[in-house]
């Protein structure tokens, strides 16, 4: 028998890895890099689902003529030993089916969100089960599940492992519990190596808190690991906006998704599948466009082939369609924004703004974006910068975030803040916040914590961010000017104290008539001496910057 | 009936999503984000395979005491329309055997690399699969590859598509063709949509150079879009070490890790499973360990509970062990590293550093750093990085990188380089090149062009260059005191001449035999006038910087 080749004892090796065994080993792509970073993904990816699940049950109720009840979250952290801790977290959302349960938690990629095209806190089926896999990688305990969907159903409870080579359940304990907190809703309970922060930018208090504010209808409880209670309560009783799936939209559309769409859909024609399966596509365009390939309109969808394929998809992005429809997608808007960052300061001034929904790869997205100056910000250290995307806080890889390079690339210096070289994250007294909505966040890693480079997002981002800064210029300008008119006054008044005695003397007229003569004159020179409060005033220098930019105002790139 | 509950509704939509659907729509993850950046990931993944398969051939004859042939890579770009490239790579590595062909190109997280615990430069099973889906998607072109395992084998061909939803080959021909290149290797030709950098720092042309610098023995050709042909030459006959492939070391292994382990190895008993399948676990440590957590040494290794594994790894984590064995890593050598500074610039000086061994997460990695100073570097612009890992250069996602980061939180005023505030990349005419070898290289993405931050790799990473810096403050210190001493030098002999020819007059001596005198006497003084060349000379204020800390020398933070 002729000897093996190299090639042939190397083929004994290749395998399939299975998705859970490729994220156990690079689980800092999921965001368990660290045990700080490890417990803020955990709870993120839960209270992120649950959310998720109280707005469908909302929705569906709406949808129906039925009453409903807002959101509830409660989280409960507690340590279980050391670098160990506990989390639980209770919704009163749709709940699971029984069947589905054990799926959700431990098949990664593995739900009902990744095919839709909708805006959602969860979008690739990978959150949770995540955190099901660090537990299970670090204590080796099984998760517990209970989940109820509605008052006549039982509470179904599971404690759930992941095979990791199948990327399939294994279930080690199932039953019914008698008492669940809610009518309908799910509860998460699992074990971790973690390290808990009690405060600070990367905690899990700052993050339930910023949740809070732009998600204003949900009611968030938070027992921490000293048993302390913390209530966000619910300020507003009025549920946002459905935010509605949409159709593909043909910018954007790749290659491979057309094929399969064209493989699987309902239309009977090219012509009618281009029509009623992409969002904006009119007939008129669409039959000119099968026609321009060759693709009789009325064949059936399947029959385009590949290299049609490819040829439609470049002609529809070379085409000129209608922005996607508004609906699609559900901002934080200006009252939460501008809530939110007077609860991070008692700023001066706060400018908000939200664009217009644009498109990346077909994909819809909207950017928001705010900017708080003054109060007791330092003058001295670099802007604070807070992210959202689908309205959830984005903590951690703020370096590798399409919103900290959009900043670091806009030249601040004039829009009245410091910024050496007219590059990176200026200096001054100021809080600039951005948020992203979109049916799909393209995310750097799977552990949703910074969003990619995109230029269409970019753009968008730093028009959004140029507008709150123009605001910004306006207002340091006034301010300056107020400033200066103050300083007149008081040195008019300063003068004019010699000159009443000097007329006085001279007259024989009393000082204080003279004086009042004078206070008359100063009001109608100066309109009045404005009163401005002045916590954190901007140095001279960045008045100077502002002045020499102030007349391009109208020249703006836009 | 009863009315069906929202979760039963939601239920209808759950499904599973193939790990190939997934990238499809995150194709950012996978280094597709941008045409540029897709060109250069596409050529990359097919190449880094090629070396791989080129150099397993070399290290199998080398170990059957066989004749082997030199790594060959041929790279060649052409236009394909606008905006479309095909890419053909051909190497004389050990070929793949006509079953494997399909998988190895067409399935996400295939191969034999992912559960080896070898340095080498693929490690998911991602990588050239993900070249063929990006080619799929966007021109819709079959991949065609060609493959022969031996001199005496047919070089059988495939074109090959991916079957999303299934992550599996889609086989649109095959058959064998008459020749090839070599008697042994593989061909992959691609069609993607792409943008062409003919030059510069995220060049295909930078890629091959950075590689074939880094890579000696391995012999590079490249046609570029214009038929322009480039050969970077061998410019070492011999080949670098092999990486061996090594036992998890204990360290940082996990637990799910360690159960599977468990469950599947060969060993008889808990003890000879601990000193069997982990790297330097001795008998002694072993029969400690699982007394200390009440597992019988003698017990099957599948009989170790979840419980008692969980405290098996917590315990083996805070044991003393030996670092794990230094030849499961393949450096690029000190001699590589200058060259390949020195090919960047003309240095006036250059540093290396090769630190020893270290673990992470139960895989041990190393660090080489090198610094370049002086030169025809730019004195006012930020110091040029240059990142490798495992011999592979990374040229994109600097921001997100380990590297950057390390860089940036180390203060270089105290070595001789500008900084705002002693963070932040420093300025200065100084190249960094940083290097990571190791048998898992946690990459911040599937695209591999940055590495995360994990403490234990930072730490090595800062030590390494602080070495480097040390050689940097002491040359600069030296520069510094030769360029005063020359002062000097010129001043007396500046005043010299004034007073030989006043000697000369009062003593009626020839001024020549007395100059003769003066210039015997300043070498004397001086050990004779250092003439040191100054393309770039740094400024005196950073002479200052360094001056303060030469004391510190000896208390470096270590």
């Amino acid at each position: 028998m002729a000897e093996k080749t190299i090639a042939e004892e190397l083929a004994k090796e290749m395998k399939q890895t299975s998705v859970a065994e490729f994220f156990e080993r690079n689980r800092h792509l999921l965001g368990f890099d660290s045990k700080i970073k490890a417990m803020l993904t955990c709870v993120k990816e839960i209270v992120d689902n649950g959310i998720d699940a109280c707005e469908e049950m909302i929705y569906e109720c709406k949808r129906k003529r039925k009453d409903y009840v807002l959101p509830e979250i409660h989280v409960k952290i507690s340590k279980a030993g050391e670098d160990r801790y506990t989390i639980r977290v209770i919704d009163n959302g749709t709940g699971i089916v029984k069947e589905q349960i054990p799926h959700v938690f431990t098949r990664l990629l593995y739900g009902s969100k990744f095919h839709k095209k909708k805006q959602g806190r969860g979008q690739q089926g990978i959150g949770v089960s995540a955190a099901v896999l660090y537990s299970q990688l670090t204590t080796g305990k099984a998760t517990h599940v209970v989940s109820k969907t509605g008052p006549d159903k039982p509470a179904y409870f599971y404690d759930l492992r992941i095979d990791t080579s199948k990327n399939r359940p294994e279930i080690v304990n199932e039953g019914v519990i008698e008492r669940f907190k809610w009518d309908h809703g799910t509860q998460v309970e699992l074990e971790i190596l973690g390290t808990y922060l009690a405060k600070g930018e990367k905690s899990i208090y700052e993050y339930l808190r910023r949740t809070s504010i732009v998600n204003p209808h949900v009611r968030i409880t938070f027992i921490d690991p000293e048993g302390k209670k913390v209530i966000f309560p619910r300020t507003s009783e009025s549920v946002p906006k459905e935010a509605k799936s949409i159709k593909p939209h043909p910018y954007g559309i790749e290659v491979g998704d057309f094929i399969r769409m064209a493989a699987t859909t309902k239309a009977k024609t090219a012509l009618t599948f281009l029509t009623h399966d992409f969002s904006r596509v009119g007939p008129k365009v669409a039959k000119e466009i099968l026609e321009k390939v060759g693709v009789n309109p009325r064949y059936k969808p399947s029959q385009i082939t590949r290299e049609q394929a490819v040829e439609i998809v470049r002609i529809m992005q070379n085409t000129k369609f209608m922005a996607p429809p508004l609906d699609c997608l559900s901002p934080i808007g200006e009252d939460a924004l501008r809530k939110s960052l007077r609860t991070e300061l008692d700023a001066e001034f706060v400018t908000t703004v939200s664009r217009s929904p644009s498109v990346y790869k077909g994909n819809p997205f909207l950017i928001e974006a705010a900017i708080a100056y003054g109060g007791s910000l330092p003058t001295d250290k670099q802007v604070k910068i807070i992210r959202f995307a689908n309205k959830m806080p984005l903590q951690y890889d703020a370096g590798a975030c399409a919103i900290t390079e959009t900043i670091s690339n806009i030249d601040w210096r004039r829009y009245g803040l410091s910024q050496t070289g007219g590059r990176g994250i200026p200096v001054g007294p100021a809080i600039f916040l951005v948020h992203m909505a979109s049916t799909w966040i393209p995310y750097t890693s799977e552990g949703k914590s910074a969003i990619a480079h995109y230029d269409a997002i970019m753009k968008e981002m730093r028009l959004a961010l140029q507008d709150c800064a123009r605001d910004l210029r306006r207002y340091l300008s006034r301010k300056h000017k107020a400033l200066r008119q103050q300083q007149r006054t008081s040195t008019f008044i300063k003068y004019s104290e010699e000159s009443i005695k000097a007329l006085a003397e001279l007259t024989g007229e009393k000082e204080e008539v003279i004086k009042e003569m004078f206070n008359k004159l100063i009001e109608a020179k100066t309109g009045g001496a404005p009163q401005i409060s002045e916590p954190a005033a901007p140095k001279d220098e960045d008045f100077e910057e502002i002045d020499k930019f102030i007349k391009e105002e109208g020249e703006e790139n836009e």
